[in-house]
């Protein structure tokens, strides 16, 4: 009644229809989108609607249309004059989580083009461009034929979204944050797919992260979450598959920018701790099938020197120094093992809260971080410790953090006198595919 | 982890709380109306809010803290001045639905003080203050000091709510309105409850209204709302009744502004239409008992005048004329019988939207109404109607809208060839009390 045309829609009309259990309409879906981008809807419409599609769900036809409509909303990057195959991966985010930095270059030098848009770290998760952001001279912001040209030169790029690239989705995301509707399957799986479709990947491997420092604590949720990922990437013509990965721990011995970027290197080096280097060789396996780069050995690049040359060319074409010295933090703080045993569990979601509160994270999207800040780990799950001994060190430049830190970290980690090795999960969980 | 101290809570995590399906705290609901009043809480918060609540519920515990709550958002009126026990009614919204207009008065003359605020109408319902300020003079808008006065020398004022009273619903209310969520039952409730409590009336007699022209199309969520303002009410110490009351077809043979002045001063004079007065004596009874006024007979008070005194004396003492002639719309279109037979059926909801359409309600709160606009019917259902004689009478100053007023008509009334009498629903459906 209150439509004022026929190709019109009225925002109340369509939030009953998914308050009620109903199915948008592709029209409708494309107007709320359109709209919204537009400043047509106000905001406490949209916040009702994304409430009412958490609570009420959404088919996949409206999941794919939703995602589609988000990416028109902004430009599709085009990398076709780029001479190789493009493929990309995606974590959900965890604790440690420093893998594009070895992965994006190995990959590139295994034959493939990484062309990763990448983000920033919110709560206690980490991102991306906030750890490259800790080498000096290191810019995450470019323009498109920057992009192009750091592809084209190193094979790889890792940088910051453009603003023409789905807008809708960052203005929708921005308001699910502060509106209780960041939990919705749909809502997640729209708003990373629509990037990464924008973002003009010909394949993608998705890195759905299960546990306690990961956005999904269960397996089944993860896997619905990879399903509906999946679906999104193969009907928009994306190669597209996921791993379930474990993130009840952390990654590596690091959490933290400078602390995760100087592991990566390791990694490079052909060193580094055994799961980032299993987590960067499986990944690379997937985004090259995925991309069709057969006969590549991913485990040798990191030997041979040939990722570390990427990663150098590639650091460096975004004004970064290689070489450079990384930050330290200005002071340091070491919890010693209380007893003596096999270590049964150290938590992932702690250890990032307790790295978050150190300053390497933030709790709004305007907050700096510290790039020196964070933890690390001097023993992983599985592993024998001594009574006395460190277990973990912190860092900050600013010590009256260390109290609120040591907080989150008490109950963190577990110590078994006894001394079997624990039934640890496997690192990767699980394998989702069309 | 977001809240800042003891007594402060933050936005998301309660949202968070009721979109999970759990109950709100005390402690959480009065601080979500008090922030929200204070501009605190930030519209797309509300709302999401708001559609959590619509899905999920709300226990009786939160609703009543609910409603205190935003009593407590600003004043509560005192009547105890007044040497009358007080007593009021309070409708949900129909078509036709002018009763207040003659039971207040009514009410006044058996011997009971009514402090009526009351609303204007939206979309197809008609408001109470847009009918009496049809009259020349009258107006709605009094001081707290002016209603005390109305009410000591009428026994009854009829008037707005001054700005001070539950604050906290009319910022929600009209929220709700653009949000998609008016229609949940916790919300309806605490919004006409914190009204009518903060009012300061010792008994209230809702009438819930059933049918195509009402909020609520279906005897069981009626029911519900009843029981629930019910339990409010009690809650909170008002005497509180409720009746089901049936709004398939509109009440009495008028619907618009000056027109059911008209049909309410006919049946202050002994006559009008007998749903109109069966109606209007049944809850004059229920508002005298829930007042504990005994003996007094609102039937004979509408034939010996008495009733019609006090109209005139609360009328001119809110500034308008009860001997001034009421408006008349510049035109009329007639709708004839199309056929001969018995009318089964004449459907509330198209009434109301075609007295809407001819200028009689808004769409928007800002939109003026017309006085004279509305809906004549010359029969109701149960009637037998001949072809070619008028069945309705449409009125407006703007004959442009005659066109949109008979679509909506198109339909609206069935007319049985055979002439069997249907079975129409009673009047008054069922009485809900603790």
């Amino acid at each position: 009644m209150t439509s004022t045309g026929e190709n019109r829609f009225d925002a109340v009309d369509i939030i009953r229809v998914k308050r009620d259990g109903d199915e948008l309409s592709d029209a409708q879906i494309d107007w709320v989108i359109a709209a919204y981008t537009a400043g047509e809807i106000a905001d406490e419409q949209m916040s009702a609607l994304a409430m009412a599609i958490l609570l009420n769900g959404m088919s996949r036809q409206e999941i794919a249309r939703w995602t589609d409509a988000m990416v028109r909303s902004g430009v599709r990057m085009d990398w076709s004059s780029v001479d190789r195959p493009t493929t990309d991966k995606h974590s959900t985010g965890g604790v440690g989580d420093k893998i594009t930095l070895p992965l994006a270059p190995l990959v590139a030098a295994c034959g493939a083009a990484v062309p990763q848009l990448s983000g920033r770290g919110l709560g206690h998760t980490g991102g991306t461009l906030d750890k490259l952001e800790s080498i000096p001279g290191w810019r995450a912001a470019l323009s498109g034929e920057e992009m192009l040209k750091v592809v084209r030169d190193a094979g790889a790029v890792v940088c910051a979204a453009t603003a023409d690239l789905a807008p809708a989705d960052k203005k929708l995301y921005a308001l699910r944050d502060v509106t209780g509707t960041v939990e919705a399957i749909p809502l997640i799986a729209s708003s990373i797919m629509s990037k990464k479709i924008a973002e003009g990947t010909g394949a993608l491997v998705l890195d759905v992260k299960v546990g306690s420092g990961a956005f999904m604590k269960d397996v089944a949720s993860a896997r619905e979450l990879a399903r509906t990922m999946v679906e999104l990437g193969t009907d928009a013509g994306v190669t597209t598959v996921a791993l379930l990965t474990n993130m009840a721990t952390p990654l590596g011995l690091t959490v933290g920018n400078a602390l995760e970027v100087r592991e990566a290197v390791e990694v490079l080096a052909g060193g580094g701790p055994p799961d980032v280097v299993e987590l960067t060789t499986t990944l690379a396996r997937e985004m090259l099938a995925a991309a069709g780069v057969d006969g590549a050995d991913p485990a040798a690049a990191l030997y041979d020197g040939s990722a570390m040359d990427v990663w150098r060319t590639m650091v460096s074409a975004q004004g970064g120094d290689p070489d450079a010295a990384l930050p330290t933090a200005r002071e340091t703080h070491t919890v010693l093992a209380p007893s003596t045993g096999m270590l049964t569990e150290l938590d992932a979601y702690r250890v990032g809260v307790a790295a978050w509160r150190l300053g390497a994270g933030r709790a709004r999207k305007e907050d700096a971080v510290q790039a020196a800040a964070g933890v690390e780990l001097h023993a992983k799950p599985g592993a024998s410790v001594r009574g006395g001994e460190p277990l973990l060190t912190l860092h900050t430049d600013e010590p009256e953090r260390f109290e609120r830190a040591l907080q989150i970290l008490d109950g963190a980690y577990t110590i078994a006198p006894d001394g079997a090795r624990p039934d640890l999960p496997p690192l990767v969980i699980d394998r989702v595919a069309v």
